[in-house]
């Protein structure tokens, strides 16, 4: 750990990447949108797509996870660190900072600013994997930013294989999203897509929940609030080589690790943004599970 | 692991329980079936919700896990494993045979044999998962048997969430079903339920393909092969106690571990076999999965 935290402080500076992590491919949304607002910055992508899912695993377990994805990535030289993870950012936030030495940013806070921010009646929903759910964590944040919004949480687990299939704008998606949306519609003003996949499904979420219902990308809100935090920190990267051709997603600045998989996430990746990670590298998931009764 | 194989050696008898180990929460329905056949016997079952799904995970990722799985259970003394995970089974029995030394019995192998003994036009379809589907591992199986038999094999990952919602008769159920199945109805004359999960949609699968395909159930059959190993081994338990009164599923007989989220487990066991587990333990996942590059 020390040698990580020493190195760390010492090569700390603008030009180094900005670390990513999610459990999988879902947080390439929360790329995309980072992509967009900071084009000069470069990106280091963890998917931990050997232990995926999260949502819906144990505080102590994600928790673990998150861990080692984070000390995976400090280890290569970030600047800042983006929890890409509704359901790690929900869980497993202090135990990441406590274990790194640069800035922890997750998806929970700025997808509550931004909804507080943007909603009319403080009447907020919030659709999320079971364990974002069950940890009350956007309900917290909604209630640290405005006391008196209204929050209700709903766990819409098909979201996420139905975003992997392909099926955005199939009929199937419909039926999934009247099923789990349909008696929201009345009750909120805002709708925050508490899943790096929900994004995915905006569409068909949209259609379903009707246009006076605003929706809120917490990935979206992520990209602005890490703009401001660089920019705050003068950690903004000056960019020459990139200023000088334009930057594409997944182009080859960018670095894309797996810890299973390889050939899968690529597939759903140009499914998601439209192309292949030009640098996608699996890594070992290193020791052994072992089991062992108390 | 010259201990586990040895202690195995000198306590084998028809006493000891059936190990039955799967991915997750879906290795219930092979539990159920088996609980049918075999009333006298007690089991003991492993559920790896701390690192389910295996289906949309690689070859070595799998085989690890399922080995890790099958020493938990050898170490407990069993005298025989079933490997309820279709894809575990798929990827992961030559791997867990060399591992133990007591009769490993996995589901594709039952469920191709009863497929091609009930098929009428030996026309098979066989849907599962990703990595079951990729394996061929029921195509092959099902030529051994039969080799003039004609396979489809179709993964219909959205089945496995649908089922744990507990949607199986809803609206949605029908119309992920179409989606998948619509075309295959004309092409096959029997169906292979190739995952644990998909027992439970038997109702709206059949709907959905028309009454003259018949469905198989891997679990179902496989429940039939291992009764017949035990007669023929001499392996089948008399049960003074159990006789003396009706046997429950999940009664205090069998044991249930999970790898994570108990609760959970015991909430979707619930709602696939109307009662929760009496005897369910949490096992921690030991060691640390520390991630490298190479």
């Amino acid at each position: 750990m020390n040698s990580i935290r020493n190195s760390q402080s010492e090569i700390r500076n603008s030009d180094l990447p900005i670390g990513i992590f999610d459990s999988g491919v879902g947080g390439l949304t929360v790329y995309r949108a980072l992509h967009e607002h900071l084009p000069n910055e470069r990106f280091v992508y963890l998917g931990d797509t050997a232990r995926v899912p999260y949502g819906t695993k144990s505080l102590a377990t994600v928790e673990r996870y998150a861990v080692e994805n984070a000390q995976f990535l400090a280890a290569h030289g970030i600047k800042l660190l983006v929890v890409a993870c509704n359901t790690a950012s929900a869980l497993a936030l202090p135990a990441i900072r406590q274990a790194l030495n640069i800035d922890v940013v997750g998806v929970i806070g700025p997808g509550a600013r931004a909804a507080v921010a943007g909603s009319s009646g403080k009447r907020i929903g919030v659709i999320a994997t079971e364990s974002t759910v069950h940890s009350g964590a956007y309900t917290k944040a909604i209630g640290k930013a405005d006391p008196n919004a209204s929050v209700i949480e709903r766990a819409c687990p098909l979201f996420v294989p139905l975003a992997e299939e392909g099926w955005a704008n199939e009929e199937v998606a419909r039926t999934v999203a009247e099923t789990y949306l349909k008696d929201l519609r009345s009750s909120i003003d805002t709708l925050v897509l508490g899943c790096t996949h929900y994004p995915i499904l905006k569409r068909v979420i949209q259609q379903t929940v009707g246009p006076q219902v605003k929706l809120i990308d917490s990935g979206e809100a992520t990209g602005r609030e890490v703009k401001s935090l660089l920019e705050e920190k003068d950690l903004a990267r000056d960019a020459p080589e990139t200023s000088a051709r334009e930057r594409q997603l997944c182009d080859d600045l960018d670095h894309f690790y797996v810890t299973d998989a390889a050939e899968r996430f690529a597939r759903v990746a140009e499914r998601f943004l439209g192309s292949k990670p030009a640098r996608l590298e699996a890594v070992e998931v290193w020791g052994h599970d072992e089991l062992r009764t108390h």
